[in-house]
């Protein structure tokens, strides 16, 4: 359904670099008229003036822009279809299982206390897994632990260099004046409203089939690197670092609070890209890094792991391009900065 | 006093591409005769067909290589330089004064509870040291925080990408037949034996004014990322993974065991360089990640902090070259590689 981007001046100036690359790669997009936006989806553009604009120093939307391919996945539908793939070829599943550890050892083991010693030519060999079971790899472990990887790939004397932080979604029913948003019609041919996404980061996530809003922001400084183990979320951040966003430019959620939310992890890494690399040759992949733009990235960052297991140098992308498995490591990376992220 | 690389076969293939480069680039080393570090540091060269040199799989010396403009350096020195030179100056200085965390607030206070919040321009605007008490910067802050920089910049929403690891140096006594390695004489122009690296990385560092050696290796695969509140030299991890390589190139060392040791943390950054950068223009420049070649960079990331708190683009180093201050940084990072690293 598409990613529209409403921009005010000092967005529209943050945006136009990433425009021009989308311009020259041939990525489609286009700008929607502001009076369209009034009209089926109730936005209100001019803010100056209001109290409420002046306080947030946010400014009037000058612009919007529709990214037409940009648009939702249902995770569960994909990992459903891995799982059902899988598990078909042979492939055995474990949940519930908890890990406790990582398992260096010695690839030429002495029985010692302490092992591995410093000089040794040391490797991960698998996982402990609760109940003091060991799971042993036959040829590599790849760890692909989300936001929980510092947390269990430290004790082991390894990093994913990134870092868990806390985000939270809040579910606003589309009652009252806000029901006539979900009718938006023409701004795609699905005849459903785009993922709308505001001033500072603020975000409007359609959801016909619900009747409901999904609504979030990514606060990123003063939001604690941090793994919590219930993470919960925050009514407080919903009144007073989403709300009054939203309901400056759509009115509609002047008096809207929601009825469900959740909070989770990013796992971020320290350039926002996903880090794909084996430290130290120890038999150990780690995949990590994913949060953000994980899921549409799932397949290719999929392969570059498989490739570098395999010890492929290249990995073989979907649609036959192909790409060194090394721009995901350390050594090596090259990755970009991504711009229009939401 | 001089770099001695002693390398077996696999050593001198890995130490190659970094010898090309040095000479390429005209840094002057020369190979030592082995003989003649037979003769003047004891040196067993030849240990194929010892049991401990197969158990361990460690080869013979083939080479040693002697990187001579290498050397030491007493930080204690350098930093009373610092400490003199900055107190002339009018800089007060807070020893033994805990931070307790950063302070994160919005450039345009509401005097709401919660801030700052996610739309809000929000910047570090100082510390918060023990006893309640706030130390707020004029201008910026810097974080140079070594080991405890995740600790304290976690909290506060940011990070070095750099983590803690431990690291042990063990003092050895200088008496019975290892008395001769410190009158080791023609290696260099003082008549001092230089610091030596022997294979898998374990060293021996000549304390010609103490009457001993200081010993160890960094491990790394297995040894935890870790911040621990009291670390210990351990015992076993100097007769496990020190002694054996130490005492079959070197054989005065079969019975030495140290008289003093101690631990601390490494700062290890996720490419093993400097980061300096100010992440979410915050006002706030975190500088980390130096261990291992920390005290010979510290002028240069002195230089690029400096630069980048002065809002210049470029910092001037010693000797009159430049560089782009965001070589050091996440965004624009620019590093090499480090090839012959101890």
């Amino acid at each position: 359904m598409g990613y529209l981007f409403l921009l005010d001046e000092a967005g529209l100036e943050r945006a136009k670099p990433g425009l021009r690359l989308a311009e020259r790669m041939g990525l489609p997009f286009r700008h929607v008229d502001l009076g369209l936006l009034e009209e089926r989806m109730g936005l209100r553009p001019a803010v100056a003036g209001l109290e409420e604009a002046e306080l947030a120093g946010l400014g009037d939307i000058v612009d919007a822009v529709l990214v037409e391919e940009a648009g939702m996945m249902d995770p569960e539908r994909l990992v459903e279809y891995y799982y059902g793939k899988l598990t078909s070829m042979g492939v055995e599943f474990s949940f519930n299982t908890r890990i406790e550890g990582f398992i260096v050892e010695p690839r030429r083991p002495l029985g010692v206390e302490g092992e591995p010693l410093a000089w040794q030519d040391a490797r991960v060999a698998g996982v402990r897994v609760e109940g003091d079971r060991e799971v042993k790899a036959r040829r590599k472990v790849i760890a692909a632990l989300g936001a929980w990887s510092p947390m269990l790939l430290n004790p082991a004397g390894v990093d994913s260099y990134s870092k868990p932080k806390k985000r939270q979604v809040f579910v606003v029913r589309a009652d009252g004046g806000r029901a006539g948003i979900l009718r938006a019609r023409g701004l795609n041919e699905y005849d459903v409203p785009p993922m709308t996404i505001l001033p500072r980061g603020v975000y409007l996530r359609p959801e016909p089939g619900e009747g409901s809003f999904w609504v979030g922001v990514s606060d990123d400084l003063g939001r604690p690197f941090k793994l919590e183990d219930l993470p919960r979320p925050e009514g407080e951040f919903y009144a007073l670092s989403v709300l009054p966003v939203l309901s400056l430019y759509f009115p509609q959620f002047q008096d809207a609070y929601p009825h469900a939310a959740w909070a989770g992890h990013y796992d971020v890494s320290f350039d926002g890209q996903p880090v794909v690399y084996e430290p130290y040759e120890s038999g150990l992949v780690i995949v990590a890094g994913t949060s953000g733009s994980g899921i549409m990235k799932a397949d290719a960052v999929g392969r570059a792991a498989a490739s570098l297991v395999l010890g492929f140098e290249e990995a073989e992308l979907h649609g036959g391009g192909s790409m060194p498995v090394k721009w995901l490591g350390i050594e090596g990376r090259r990755v970009e900065e991504e711009r229009l992220v939401i």
